[in-house]
């Protein structure tokens, strides 16, 4: 008898163990169930078709349902997944067009559900005009209201938010950011969030306002319940044509949190190293998944559609008999506002003082190139070491020189606690286009070991 | 009595232990000799001068001798080191303006004196405006003869004529490389030298010939002596306005061939990991020392301005007694022709079977951001793991993508000998201006993995 793999999730992940099993194993029935009207596209690429950088939002589509048909692979648009009976072996589905509900039983199960926004339980939250950004269609939404409006808020300071406000700020919009912390991107130390604040708003004097400290508490709308004034704790009331609600997503798993099978962190799907959940048979990919964060060594929920690509990947060739061991992750993450590069990989410095690490840390201003080349560009790196191991624990990265390569020049020196002695004198390629003769990432390790060498 | 440290050199080296030993210990006397009448410039800034990317040859230099004297070290120009007597810890010095010699103590030594071309035994070497490119002096002499001419050839295939063919190309010269083996950049792999060839002639058809087993046997020149063709054994007959050698350097140490100071491979000076001559009291940086590859564990000779550096600021410190250990290299190079990336790290394929690895290698071609991403760039990146220990030997990345991030991020991990099996899955940070949501580099390794793992 075939083998019956059934997978429920059409955005990075699912797809991704569809074509990358298929590729593995010719003899076996792949059945890919998505409540959306479209699969396989590239959700980070949505601020970019907003933005119009991107015209067409079928451009961010990697594989059509036809394209997976040809493939072998039997794809169910419009079914949405309402539980699963582990011990049956059958999911529950729902036809989101007849309204029909039915079960399909499963040999293997993938679960790849993804994530969803977090609602705010805001006053006149359900007022129209006020968006959230997760799939094609919110982008097209969003993108439609954008080019007939003069002003926007947006809810939260991560970084869907500083992508939106690069489109809006593109097109020409007054944009308002409000955040209910203290800083925006909070992953990052203060000193850095402060500096990336500066950047964006020195950047679009006047057009741009951040505001921190800020709890939006109402939103006030006109006769046809269009949004109109956001308002806050503190009092101010802003004006606005739209809002996008940048305030966070959590795991998809609401249809399995009485089932049987293991949850983690924020009620995330707990998976091995194999992407195997608690219960046998049923494997878990992409951002409905917890993730073992490997310098903390502490489980913690980063959805990244890198690490659901990776995820998906790896459960293939495990589900298809081989052997994939996913180890783990760094919260590696970078967005880009404009030519300013912002990243994180790894943990702050606040971050290394609360998991109890003995941090110490060195900021460094350099050009990305050999200073007497034309066109180099200005960044700042803060990299984060333990004082104890010597190891590197983390690294921010801002600025218009080139901040991904010196950011990724740390990342395997993290995964293999490589000591700052030997990071610092690493041999990287040197040529006045690509860099200084001692590359700025390096200048910031030698600042550390000379600091903690006293 | 306050110590007395000498250094010889003034190129990159010399000056880095000068200054980063004044800033480590206030309290010494610092003296530095060199033969030229300038020092601490960056000799790898040359071809942007030549091309006139830099305008002014004072661009390239770091510090002058008035900004060393501030510092309270003592600059001596134009004087040559002629010989070192280790018994009587004293140094030959010849003063090239006055013509006289005299002795110099010493309680510290640094041999900082770098390399110098090979002038190759070619009939005719001696004609007129036929170059070589070490000094500044030599890029304003080749920069001045470049802006009269129409035609010019290079005799060598190394990364300074890839350098130069830029220059001269940008500056409407009809180029003509000529190389005595069957490839240029011969730490390449066939393949990739072969790629990186068209790309050069496939820009500017007409304009640049690149001709391999072509050995240079004389030059002709006019009745002022001066180069005028270039005669191959082959029987070519290239007519030329000037030439330039890019034929390899050696250790600049004939001067202490006769003492008893250890020389290593090729004549490079023997150091330790303090960078530590044979001789107490005596330490080598930059391009006269030998060098150890951590990646075949022998010892190399690959003189590079960037470990010139890292050498130098190292020696600095265990001269003012402090501890910096340089562990070694791993013959991480790059170069640029226009917007073409050229770099190699670590050792190639047909390197890795000379040494006795079990070479496995993938060969990449992917875009460097997201596919929908307008300016995303192609490269090709060729990883090479070892099939016993899993381990990655090498990577060589071309192409007018983002090749020097995808080098920068193999590079730890070769050091810290990282198995494919981990550095597949590695958290690198996505976000569609950056890369795909699975790194290319990334992909390289999966496909090598498979491959081992059948």
């Amino acid at each position: 008898m075939t083998e019956k793999v059934v997978i429920i999730g059409g955005g990075a992940a699912g797809p991704k163990v569809a074509a990358k099993l298929r590729r593995e194993k010719s003899d076996i029935q792949i059945d890919l169930y998505t409540q959306e009207n479209i699969i396989s596209y590239s959700a980070c690429g949505l601020p970019y078709f907003i933005e119009n950088i991107i015209q067409h939002s079928e451009t961010l589509i990697i594989r059509t349902p036809e394209d997976f048909r040809k493939q072998g692979i039997n794809i169910h648009l419009n079914q949405q997944c309402s539980g699963i009976n582990t011990k049956e072996e059958t999911v529950s589905l729902l036809d989101l067009i007849s309204g029909n509900k039915y079960e399909v039983k499963y040999d293997i199960l993938v679960i790849a559900t993804g994530a969803v926004p977090i609602i705010p339980n805001i006053v006149n939250i359900n007022l129209k005009n006020i968006f959230t950004l997760r799939t094609i269609e919110d982008g097209i939404k969003i993108k439609e209201k954008m080019l007939t409006s003069q002003k926007v808020v947006l809810l939260g300071g991560g970084y869907i938010s500083i992508e939106l406000m690069e489109a809006f700020v593109h097109n020409n919009l007054q944009v308002t950011l409000l955040e209910r912390d203290k800083q925006i991107l909070k992953m990052f130390d203060e000193d850095f969030a402060q500096r990336i604040t500066d950047y964006i708003i020195g950047r679009n004097p006047g057009q741009v306002s951040i505001l921190t400290d800020e709890e939006v508490i109402a939103f006030q709308g006109n006769e046809n319940n269009e949004v109109k004034k956001v308002i806050t704790r503190s009092g101010k009331e802003i004006e606005t044509d739209f809002v996008v609600l940048g305030t966070g997503v959590r795991p998809n798993t609401d249809f399995i949190l009485d089932s049987d099978i293991k949850l983690g962190i924020k009620n995330s799907i707990k998976v091995d190293k194999t992407l195997k959940t608690s219960k046998n048979g049923i494997y878990a990919v992409g951002d409905c998944t917890d993730n073992f964060n490997l310098v903390t060594n502490r489980y913690t929920w980063v959805p990244m559609g890198s690490t659901a690509n990776k995820e998906g990947r790896c459960a293939a060739i495990n589900i298809a008999g081989g052997e994939c061991l996913f180890e783990g992750i760094l919260n590696s993450t970078i967005t880009k506002y404009f030519d300013f590069t912002i990243s994180i990989i790894g943990i702050s410095y606040k971050e290394a003082i609360e998991f109890g690490f003995k941090p110490e840390y060195a900021i460094v201003t350099k050009r990305d190139k050999a200073g007497y080349m034309p066109n180099s560009g200005t960044m700042t790196l803060k990299l984060i070491a333990d004082k104890n191991t010597h190891t590197i624990l983390g690294i921010q990265g801002i600025g218009e020189g080139d901040v991904n390569k010196r950011i990724n020049t740390v990342i395997p020196a993290i995964l293999s606690k490589t000591k700052l002695e030997s990071f610092m004198n690493l041999d990287l390629p040197y040529s006045p286009p690509y860099s200084p003769a001692i590359d700025p990432v390096l200048n910031a390790a030698q600042i550390i070991y000379q600091k903690i060498n006293g």
